[in-house]
């Protein structure tokens, strides 16, 4: 067995994805915490890749990019499709998934409050209803978001809904009936079920 | 042979890597352009999947996402790696690029003027040469974007660069030396260059 460890603040942000696919799988792994953010800037991030978290090693090899990780580990876990073509429809909804992250980002981390006013009405009343509508709507009628099967996207997504929620001041879950039932059942599985018991506490 | 139609607009942008992998492909495909801005806005953006293109008919089924679709091409292409722990170096560099872009775009698609003044001084002086100073310093030392040999990376690296050239108002490989290299060996492709040829002449 390969041996996992995960280097990340301690939120679930963009690391949790890393964290549910690794529990799913059964594997242990060292869940490095960054609670000093003076720290970082000063002396860990010029250090990583392009100066970014999370970075997972994976035996002495490190490896960034929290979606390429996941495909990887989607991989490992016969998570992915059955050929080229189920594999096409899981990528679409993930990087369509990364489309609704970055908007949601121009807003969360915008620090020109100005600015961030501006970008918040539309945002709120037209691009968030129409993503968090479609992905509900797609799960409503196929039960998972790529090829009416779970893949490694239903994990991704599950594992950042929080991180997602926390960002656009909102419960997902609460507001949309089929997603907050992707969410019951990805962590009914038992070593999903596992992780959410023994994870630290965080707001997102 | 399956028949593949492009949606885009009348730009390099976001669809030159799909025209440059069917091409690498020798594939014949529709490279349908929409000029009309208005048409765009009030007929045809609502009937996309998410409200965005390019999208791509093959044969009677529509997909989107630019990278989720350069992917699946590249399989065909045989441009993938030859085990997962390689497609995973592939995939780290184009999600990386895909941070890189996101960088790009709150500056290029900002319609706040006081705004965009702010957020360029930081990209221009720190983001921007950060990036592009990593990517051409993996080129120098392994030839190629990953695993030190072609991939799907590089064609969709090189396809794009003269869209991320427009959008942050320099032209990248006359500032970088290995990132031009690896652009006059994709362009030296001959189907590629059957591409280059043919295609019109559009500023991004």
């Amino acid at each position: 067995m390969p041996s996992y460890k995960l280097l990340y603040f301690n939120i679930m942000g963009l690391g949790e994805p890393i964290r549910y696919m690794l529990s799913y799988l059964g594997e242990d792994f060292e869940d490095n915490r960054i609670n000093d953010y003076r720290k970082w800037q000063t002396q860990i991030k010029s250090k990583m890749p392009f100066g970014k978290l999370p970075l997972l090693e994976i035996d002495d090899k490190k490896v960034h990019q929290t979606i390429a990780i996941c495909r990887y580990l989607g991989k490992k876990a016969k998570l992915v499709g059955d050929n080229d073509w189920e594999d096409l429809e899981i990528d679409i909804i993930i990087d369509t998934l990364s489309d609704f992250r970055s908007a949601i980002w121009s807003y969360f981390y915008n620090r020109d409050e100005e600015n961030k006013k501006r970008v918040k009405e539309p945002l709120f009343n037209v691009t968030i209803p129409l993503y968090l509508g479609k992905f509900d709507n797609i799960i409503k009628v196929n039960g998972y978001l790529a090829n009416g099967k779970l893949s490694w996207a239903d994990i991704y997504f599950v594992a950042i809904l929080e991180y997602f929620s926390f960002m656009i001041e909102q419960d997902i879950v609460t507001n949309y009936e089929s997603i907050s039932q992707l969410r019951d059942k990805i962590h009914s599985i038992p070593n999903i079920k596992k992780w959410l018991d023994k994870r630290p506490s965080t707001e997102w």
